[in-house]
């Protein structure tokens, strides 16, 4: 392999939870991700090259610190890869914004790696090694970004080990707004305002409720799915860190928004709506309702693409 | 409306939570139910007139403690019926064994009442009065057992009031095993060991299950409905209460059952097999389990119709 050989993998942003699945469910997102470069080195290691992209100071650029970094390590262990790997990250996602982006450069480093070593792996022998990279940054192995962002589409994970992932059909018209508002939440502060427990009826409530939303998404129903496209165990505990959530929330609904709920742990809030022009007049509403809580904010009007992080180029 | 004029509904019996969704998932059973012959009387009220069956003398025939009885009573009153009814019940279900034998007297009585008292409700309005039958012998208005047998089918029941009731479809090939050894289990004891609340990992992990079964389902994909036909909410606790459980459960698995729980609070113990070749060894697997430890059973290899409750003689 030559010194010069690299290889580009774009990662999607993601939401995770939407709404109705925490931590089992995740959205890959149109249009949003970042670029992730490997590189061949002569050093047995993993290296952080350069991280570029408004926030790229805040990122750490140790390797087992660094979600890229820490998966394709975890990578080169098991598979007993000698070739080492110089890794550059252009973030596209902003960072704790609740859009997946720790993440996409783990999936992202991990797709490329695969491409570059012309190894076969494949999403499922992948999936281990992105989730040991976002580990470093969320300090546990959550699959509700990872698995969107590596499988694509709407993803129910329902084991990781093995891992055992369902692809759930996209509603034919959906179209995704989210609406990111100045500040972040990280993801640890936003888990420890969980509880450790949740009541009987809520857990049986929110079953249903995910239940009917994948019979919504096979049926192409999005009257079910509107019903069905809320969260009673995080969105509770977690709106209070996300200022002017519940009239966001309010205006998304009241403008016809099949549902309302925080990106991941937040603070970007997305809604799903039936059409494009729906969602433009959603994100208008919601835009608004941040504005009067003397919120500034970045959105987009996006789909569901079914194809997750994918190699862009090869040299 | 002469004195003779009656109407006897079958109402069939019904397993409760299908495993993967406590209290919100259930399904009917083919050829196993009870009839309810409702008849037009002078008298303005409600009377339980008669019941059969092998427990007929533990079923209260006091109208307001009789699950048909109460039902009645709910339907007259909040459609202001002045016309008074005599219930007889025919009880083919066994009692407390976890077959919706109280549902399906109370969804039976209410389907032949329509029928006499030709009051075109449709299953959304008979719902409510079929949940207060039901409430008389557990506790509290459950739609595990009255939705499926009212609605027919494989029924998630996303809200009650009002009525969201999601069909889900049901695998081909599908055949249903059900054991009931000797010995009862009472709902409201089994609900009584049932802890108020449920870990964060059990509830999302039980989501993911619930969610990836409806989509096997649709998928009619057996594989994955096996992989998710599981229960981390209720089993742990209720097993107990039926001796021989676990190697009951085990022995249907080594047979290739897709899936083994309780049936509803138990001690009815169902499988979910591909094929009714596969179903009968699982059966007779079942049967040996429960007689190693001196349970004497009473079983069936059924299937699950997609009808419901329904008027079978009028005249």
């Amino acid at each position: 392999m030559s010194r010069d050989h690299t290889t580009t993998a774009f990662a999607p942003a993601s939401i995770g939870n939407v709404a109705v699945g925490f931590d089992v469910l995740g959205a890959a997102v149109d249009g949003l991700g970042d670029r992730v470069t490997v590189r061949a080195i002569d050093a047995p290691t993993v290296r952080v090259e350069r991280i570029t992209g408004p926030q790229a100071d805040d990122i750490p650029a140790a390797p087992a610190q660094n979600t890229a970094g820490a998966a394709l390590q975890s990578l080169r262990e098991e598979h007993d890869i000698a070739q080492g790997i110089a890794v550059s990250i252009e973030k596209g996602i902003p960072l704790t914004a609740g859009l997946g982006g720790t993440a996409a450069s783990a999936v992202g480093a991990v797709v490329a790696a695969e491409a570059l070593l012309s190894v076969s792996l494949g999403p499922e022998a992948l999936l281990p090694h992105a989730l040991d990279g976002e580990a470093v940054a969320s300090g546990d192995r959550h699959p509700d970004n990872v698995v969107p962002c590596l499988y694509g589409g709407l993803a129910l994970t329902q084991s990781v080990e093995p891992p055992d992932v369902v692809s759930v059909p996209v509603p034919a018209g959906l179209r995704v707004v989210l609406v990111r508002p100045d500040g972040t939440v990280a993801t640890r502060e936003a888990r420890a305002c969980l509880p450790p427990s949740v009541s009987m009826g809520d857990a049986t409530a929110q079953m249903a409720h995910l239940g009917a939303f994948v019979a919504g998404c096979f049926r192409d129903d999005l009257a079910l799915v509107g019903r069905a496209l809320r969260d009673r165990i995080a969105e509770p505990h977690r709106a209070a860190l996300v200022p002017g959530f519940a009239d966001v929330q309010a205006a998304a609904r009241e403008e016809g928004a099949l549902g309302c709920s925080l990106s991941g742990a937040g603070p970007t809030v997305f809604a799903w709506c039936d059409g494009a022009a729906r969602a433009e007049a959603v994100r208008e509403a919601m835009t608004a309702a941040f504005a009067s809580h003397g919120q500034q904010t970045e959105s987009w009007v996006t789909t569901i693409p079914s194809q997750g992080a994918r190699v862009v180029e090869a040299g």
